[in-house]
């Protein structure tokens, strides 16, 4: 944990603004979570940061294509939010299942420990919001689900496979997850499926 | 240019999803944009993509704190897409008058590059918000401009000086960007005044 600067703000509640920067200094540390899939580039592999912004620009450029009355300004807060229970859980691969038998325990438990860094207000709404994205049951949270299953598979297309060819991952496993984007949005979900034959056709997926 | 996957889905205009999944390829590039200033760790510079991520979530938290009625979704909207012309620009250390001097053109060129590789009414949209970021009339514009500027100043801190100390950024050339702040934040310029009169009494500025 690193603590805030020892300093007295005048006029603001100083309590509450270092329960903020101790939120937000934690935070930092998601830069530093390595996910498995690399940069369209193929240059390194991607953190859970970065990862974050990319997943917000696609989700607003994306937004036509969330069903009707998805408040999308909710998806991005979503968005923003929904990694930072890896500063302690770390990255679960999608396609990884002993990890992701123990990834929900993990999570929760960090999620106790990281949020209520927050002033509590703050943290309940922060708690909430990653517990709707957690359960799947809003148009918002399936529509953030979408794009981030879409996006790792948008770099694997561009990385020649990518972790698929890596970790030796068959179509038919990547296809499951396809299912889970078309939940959220149908157009995604028709441009994932395209995707993933022309991968199969380049060879992408073991035979 | 990283061309998307020449793929066809079915019930979508492909025409149009392809100009927003070049947009969204081109936008990949900003996690290799390194800025100067290092992570609250130490470990690493950081970059301009997991930067643009922590802004938002430093708006979010530090909503509060920005003039009654500002659009804070607004803000967030901005914030994602502001730092996007540094793919082209490269970052422009606050402190480096020669690089500020040709800053606002080298920008603007990537502008007119980067935001027409998506569809023209998105296109329209992205550029507006990133021109209205840059002019700093609206309390939207300046409560980013806050964030952003008050970021590297805790990171520094964090760092012993950081930036200030590495490359001899007196206190004074720092205290003229907490008016940036105030303009943008009153709270959040009181905090920047009182981090800086701190390390001024640790010694990170040079004598």
């Amino acid at each position: 944990m690193t603590e805030p600067a020892p300093v007295f703000a005048s006029g603001v509640d100083n309590e509450r603004l270092n329960a903020q920067l101790r939120f937000l200094l934690e935070a930092d540390k998601l830069k530093r979570v390595l996910r498995k899939n690399l940069l369209v580039d193929g240059s390194r592999r991607e953190n859970s940061a970065e990862h974050s912004w990319h997943l917000t620009l696609f989700a607003r450029t994306f937004a036509e294509y969330a069903p009707e009355g998805t408040d999308v300004d909710r998806v991005i807060e979503m968005l923003v939010l929904h990694d930072i229970v890896e500063i302690d859980a770390g990255d679960t691969f999608a396609f990884d299942r002993a990890d992701a038998e123990t990834q929900a325990a993990r999570e929760r438990e960090a999620a106790e420990r990281i949020f209520p860094l927050l002033p509590e207000d703050q943290a309940q709404r922060a708690h909430q919001l990653w517990e709707e994205f957690e359960a799947q049951r809003t148009p918002e949270a399936r529509f953030a689900r979408a794009v981030d299953r879409l996006h790792p598979m948008v770099a694997n297309w561009h990385n020649e496979g990518g972790t698929w060819t890596r970790f030796g991952v068959p179509r038919a496993e990547v296809l499951k997850k396809v299912k889970l984007i078309s939940e959220g949005s149908e157009a995604l979900g028709a441009y994932a499926t395209a995707l993933i034959d022309d991968a199969d056709r380049r060879g992408y997926f073991p035979a």
